[in-house]
């Protein structure tokens, strides 16, 4: 019954894989029943492989499941799923959805992302006076970030992507989406360069990347998708053609000092979506595949830095804080916005619930937050448990204003 | 322009995955532009990255685009990508070809195992008298293995599936595949087995967990295929179960002291196929997209063992004999079982041609002698020259027996 030596590593990351994928299941589908975005289930199934559940069990089997050697491999793993899951979400960004919304979305997505920013800045001065510049900054972006593809999914679910607020929603969430992640983008410079001028070549290359990406990759992939298209290796090749693609944006990001995950999404931003979808139509359920395959991974790479229990009387108050700061920010900015721009009191609201959803999107923030080393363990768990929170309130708010408003919420299925 | 510090082995493994999958596409399609199915250029990809090409130039590029630290995440890969692609090569097994091909298959197959086998065995006590048992039996039984993937895609490119000798070719390959896939885990059990009771107890783990996957894991996918099929969310649901279902039979067929292959190649052969493709129309690009994009990954951890240019004069002279060993048993040995049960001359000429490809599976079978402590480096490299070699030489062949008989060969496309 002896396993070969060589494949001892292997098969414990094999046994790991299968582990995580039944977890994440098995939760992804409780969510679902619960009316729960399944995101939610996963990662929860994620922080329960780690130290807050399972590593409260006798015999460390946290440290047998997920030994140090085993580490890397996951994080590869990990980081990989991720790059091809916001190649997607820069995918499902749709610019043209923006014109003619116009001023009620400017609005929205203005206060959505200033009064929480602030908020986050104060929040962090009361709470981490000595934190300094980064932290705080960071704790601000979090705090203002808005997960639109889950947003999308919920719309979707509920059938409300034609209503004024479904509409207003998932575009302020796009514009708010944008600017989240430049804002972060910057911060990450700011934290990984070395002086000023390091800042600003950072800037200047970000802006020379996208400059590349519109002018130089869109044309070429859509020229390439139209060169193979109707061939029979017409998927293959452009599967391989686009997850190089990602691969080098990726590795362009991470060069530029910027995290990898912002050039994987510029890169889904700027392909010519219509041209792909043509020439190769099972491309982005290969692309899907493999992402819904590692992304859980990262889910449990996230949750083994996440420690609920440690957290504390005293995290526990900081976790509340920060929630209060955060759901105060996006409810009252996002829909104050919306009803100095028009909306109706109703719509408003909807607007500001949505809008509350942070989703799989912050724990992406977070985990470069962390690896950035601007997070340490306890504020990074603080921090999950507000994305958690945020989320998984969106869908029960949604049906309490429906029912006040004596509209009925339509039956909930699959969401992510 | 530094890039986080947390980051820098996750971009190094990200610029080697987009090295490998470029230089792989390219040669691939190198070689398919000269009529050679594409596993050929993706290999030669594979070791170009090697000791053998790359290794050549100042400066050491292959320790630094490969360090020690990037080897388990890279060999995760590999052996993540190689379990899915044994999946799909389960998968194409189809036990209901051979019914009424009859006699004429049992005699080509019977051919194409037992000479290759036995000249195997003479070749290895040759050339190293002191290698062992499990040297000899190893060898053989590489020598007996006929790549049955790149066999059926060969045919499909040539339009031969329906001519007598591609019926006959194709059905004997799988027979060949089962009986060297059984043999190879006799060999296997043999080597990593502490005494003959332990074999005894592999063999009868191994006979326990077939009858487990026909009469349990087979209607268990059946029922679940057809539990969800119809839901927007079938494709999704049943890549987690295949997924999964292959990861959990290679870690048996591991625990049991034989390589995750063959689980993986066990449960895609028992899977109800037809069940899966009417519920989950993608399943199969889902799986091929990800096998697609992490065996390359294989062929260059392969590659990395592989140096040809270490071989020296004797070591070239072993590869050619050995290489002189694979083809004569396999050309004779199917070609003579054919003729013995009534091939015409032709057909049988191109029966033992086609039987000759090894491919990809052969390479598969090194790696596992390599994992297993079998082979070390330099007859690994003698084995994977010869397993180049042959494949490379069946479209050439074909078509030369095409010419001397007058009939055209058709144009050649695109072939694994």
């Amino acid at each position: 019954m002896a396993a070969p030596a060589g494949d001892s590593l292997v098969a414990l990351l094999f046994l790991d894989l299968a582990v995580v994928l039944a977890l994440g299941a098995l939760l992804g589908a409780l969510a679902r029943r619960l009316g729960q975005p399944s995101v939610v289930g996963e990662v929860a199934a994620g922080i329960a492989l780690g130290p807050s559940l399972l590593g409260l069990l006798p015999g460390d089997p946290v440290a047998l499941l997920f030994p140090p050697e085993a580490r890397p491999p996951l994080a590869f793993a990990a980081q990989l799923g991720l790059v091809l899951f916001m190649f997607l979400v820069g995918c499902e960004l749709d610019v043209a959805e923006l014109r003619g919304a116009g001023r009620v979305v400017g609005a929205v997505s203005a206060g959505s992302v200033v009064l929480p920013f602030c908020l986050g800045l104060g929040v962090a001065a009361l709470l981490w006076p000595r934190g300094g510049d980064a932290l705080a900054l960071f704790t601000a972006a979090a705090l203002s970030i808005t997960a639109f593809p889950v947003l999308a999914r919920i719309l979707a679910e509920r059938r409300m992507q034609r209503t004024r607020s479904g509409v207003v929603a998932l575009a302020s969430a796009a514009v708010n989406d944008v600017v989240a992640w430049c804002a972060l983008a910057v911060v990450a410079g700011i934290v990984t360069a070395r002086g000023p001028w390091s800042a600003v070549a950072t800037l200047a290359w970000t802006a020379a990347l996208v400059l590349v990406a519109v002018l130089l990759v869109r044309p070429l992939v859509g020229w390439a998708a139209r060169a193979v298209g109707g061939s029979p290796r017409a998927d293959a090749v452009l599967f391989a053609v686009v997850v190089q693609g990602l691969l080098l944006f990726a590795l362009a990001t991470t060069a530029i000092g910027l995290h990898a995950v912002f050039g994987a999404f510029l890169f889904g931003a700027v392909v010519p979506k219509d041209a792909l979808r043509e020439a190769a139509p099972t491309l982005v359920d290969r692309v899907g595949g493999l992402s819904s395959l590692l992304l859980p991974v990262f889910f449990v790479v996230a949750g083994l830095s996440v420690d609920v229990g440690g957290l504390g009387w005293s995290g526990a108050g900081e976790a509340l804080l920060v929630l209060v700061a955060a759901c105060v920010g996006k409810l009252v900015g996002a829909a104050g916005g919306g009803l100095l721009a028009g909306l109706p009191a109703r719509d408003a609201a909807e607007v500001g619930v949505l809008m509350n959803a942070r989703g799989l999107t912050e724990l992406v923030v977070l985990g470069v937050g962390l690896e950035l080393g601007v997070l340490d363990g306890h504020l990074f768990t603080v921090l999950v448990v507000m994305a958690l929170v945020t989320t998984a309130a969106t869908g029960p708010l949604l049906t309490l204003i429906a029912r006040r408003s004596g509209r009925e919420a339509s039956a909930l299925g699959g969401v992510r």
